[in-house]
């Protein structure tokens, strides 16, 4: 078998066997394919797209390419969830414990911050002293234990997509249906799970941006799942604007404690409960999504998913006073409104303009390897359709750095559109794919 | 500038300034691009094509990135001629030395055999001694002294072409026009030529099978040439049966000599001299294509045109006893024909089948650093609509491997299609573009 004839094969709109997919992902995660071959055949991808078939194919050979989890000897429901991300997006961080809480094993692999997104091992990493880079051995002994965690990948878990993302992420090929839902599912899948739940969102802060194109993700992504026997559903949530009130790595680890002590914002916390309930759902100890929902309800209440979250902040070193003491948490040197300057109804705001003001605060990476300030952010005053008076706040910026500030303000109020009247208030869930 | 964000831009169809291609080729010929970005950016480019502008930046960039010839010292018109190649196309061996005994300069950089087809320089190399690897210094002494070289690309000519090539090569984006174009022309632009014939060739034998695709790299040629404010003129010919009545390195020597002697075969020679006398029309030497045409027989019949031949194998170390005593090229230990299993017309000649026939045979190579066998080849008996008895041959092979000659002898009968009726019989010129 020959690299080139399968590019061309693929380049030409023919369908590859399983045989051939396996040749590809094996030979690039062993190292005899070059990348310059591997990225010309991702570049097809991109544009010809891959044929069911194809695509199950891909994703086994992923799965399968580093170690598999076996998480057999846990004798609970493994349920896991992913969010293609957002702004202010850090549902995982209070519903990985709230399902834990009722008895579900959540074994969850989180990544860090993308673009304009943050990511939740960066989040739990403001916690002083919390480790993400857990061993196997580590990552099973904590389930067993308090039946969450929440780490990054472990070198040997789907060391294909590690390589494969990293030529993506330097060849434009990212944003390929088939290769976003490959290398989400691979990855969810060697976790050794038995169901997932998957949060797709679009709008102007989403990778996603059209609905058309989330809902064709999420599709993708449910078929993937049913055919690997898995119990799979997608919900496709908005993400034009960001989520609940709290940008940034501390100020959202601050907005769980909120969410667990049933203080949080409306629409995060809204989110949460729902995600939490189908995951109950999923693992089948709950008959109906009521049921569900009233159970999640409880855990809050009661303080049993406090109780989990503070269970995993000690398991994974990390110091738990930040619980009851959030200033123990990295605190930004200065915080100051960014004023409207004139009145009217928040008719659109821009999320990925206002995320990456974030990232330029110094809450996420310009580029690999850049340092995180983990005590920056944002927090949101004025969401959508909400009124606001000339100079009253729409965000405060929390930041160490003054220049940045000016500029995060400018991006700030050019994110905003202050218009006479109210725009079309967005659902916060519009689908749910199964 | 970031290489990611151009394969971006052409991966959306966004147009690709001069600086920024300019920094694609640069950065790619002296290192700097590695290759898996480049050969993500030239599938994006097979799928997305090039607008003109990009085109020309494009040809302009390769242009330049290595030395350019300057022919400048040499007081005559420079017209070069490039075909994209076919089945017995060994018209440069007579053309050039026509062309050069009219007093017009031929600066000629060529090619080695491609998939199915031969290449000039191996052909020349059958001829005993024959030297390729010319040194700019003496590929410009020889061309002041006898106005005609045919010689490979120096080291320093368009290096961008040659690692572009190499990668094209491995990653399935050979067949792209306006890749094929900025590559044909780059190279014929650094000789430092005033003038360009380009015989296109389509049909079943030919790289552009079609006929649409030949006129549309036919036009993207002439079009970058005349950005170059170079006179260029393409003519779109027939490749659906080979061309004259030898295939093979020795072999279309021979036939070199026999048409110089103007005892070649018909359509062969009929198309070098239709050729000539349009390069002696682009040299501005001859007022109308008639006149031209009486010139270049004028030169064959006086013996003028054979002589520069032989001065174009002296001068370059070849033995130019060969034209008198053609048993002096390699000759083949065995010659038989391939029978007809049928009577009738031939309706149809696959012509690529042909030529991988004769590669077979050992006239071609199956990979890269092969040794080519200068004796075999094929003599072409019956061409289209000729008839042919039962037992009566079809082709002559000429070979040294016996298990070879099976094999090449079920090709041919595989190539030839005998009916009862005659087909269409195709045009030797079919266009011409300027």
């Amino acid at each position: 078998m020959r690299m080139y004839d399968l590019i061309l094969k693929k380049r030409n709109k023919q369908k590859l066997t399983k045989e051939e997919i396996e040749f590809i992902i094996n030979g690039y995660t062993n190292g005899d394919l070059p990348d310059y071959q591997i990225s010309a055949f991702l570049m097809a991808v991109y544009f010809n797209g891959l044929e069911p078939d194809e695509l199950l194919y891909l994703t086994q050979s992923m799965t399968f390419s580093g170690k598999v989890f076996d998480l057999s000897s846990i004798d609970k429901p493994k349920i896991d969830k992913h969010s293609t991300g957002g702004v202010g997006d850090g549902i995982s961080l209070s519903l990985a414990p709230i399902v834990a809480s009722c008895d579900i094993c959540v074994p969850m692999i989180s990544g860090r911050g993308l673009g304009h997104t943050g990511g939740t091992l960066d989040k739990l990493e403001s916690i002083p002293g919390f480790k993400v880079n857990l061993t196997e051995q580590e990552f099973i002994t904590q389930l067993k234990k308090i039946g969450v965690v929440i780490a990054s990948q472990t070198d040997d878990l789907v060391p294909a997509d590690k390589k494969l993302y990293a030529l993506r992420d330097t060849t434009a090929t990212v944003d390929s249906i088939p290769l976003i839902a490959s290398s989400i599912m691979s990855k969810k899948l060697a976790e050794g799970i038995d169901g997932l739940l998957l949060d797709v969102k679009t709008g102007n802060g989403a990778f996603m941006e059209k609905m058309v194109d989330a809902v064709k993700l999420a599709k993708t992504m449910v078929g993937i799942g049913k055919k690997f026997n898995k119990k799979v559903v997608a919900l496709i949530t908005d993400m034009n604007q960001p989520l609940g009130e709290y940008i940034g790595n501390s100020l959202e680890i601050y907005q769980t404690i909120k969410i667990l002590k049933n203080e949080g914002p409306k629409d995060i916390t809204e989110l949460v409960i729902f995600e939490s309930a189908k995951m109950l759902q999923l693992a089948g100890v709950e008959k109906n999504f009521v049921s569900a929902k009233k159970k999640v309800e409880q855990q809050i209440i009661s303080g049993k998913a406090l109780e989990k979250f503070k269970q995993l902040v000690e398991f994974q070193h990390g110091n738990p006073k930040i619980i009851d003491e959030p200033k123990l948490l990295p605190q930004a040197k200065y915080c100051e409104p960014v004023l409207s300057q004139k009145e009217g109804y928040v008719s659109f705001i821009d999320t990925k303009f206002v995320g990456t003001a974030c990232c330029v605060l110094g809450a996420g990476r310009q580029k690999l390897g850049d340092k995180i300030d983990y005590s920056v952010g944002i927090r949101i005053i004025k969401k959508l359709n909400d009124y606001v008076e000339k100079n009253e706040p729409l965000v405060y910026l929390y930041f160490n750095d003054e220049t940045k500030f000016e500029q995060a303000k400018n991006m700030i109020l050019n994110s905003y559109r202050i218009s006479s009247k109210k725009s079309v208030q967005p659902k916060l869930i519009y689908r749910e794919i199964y």
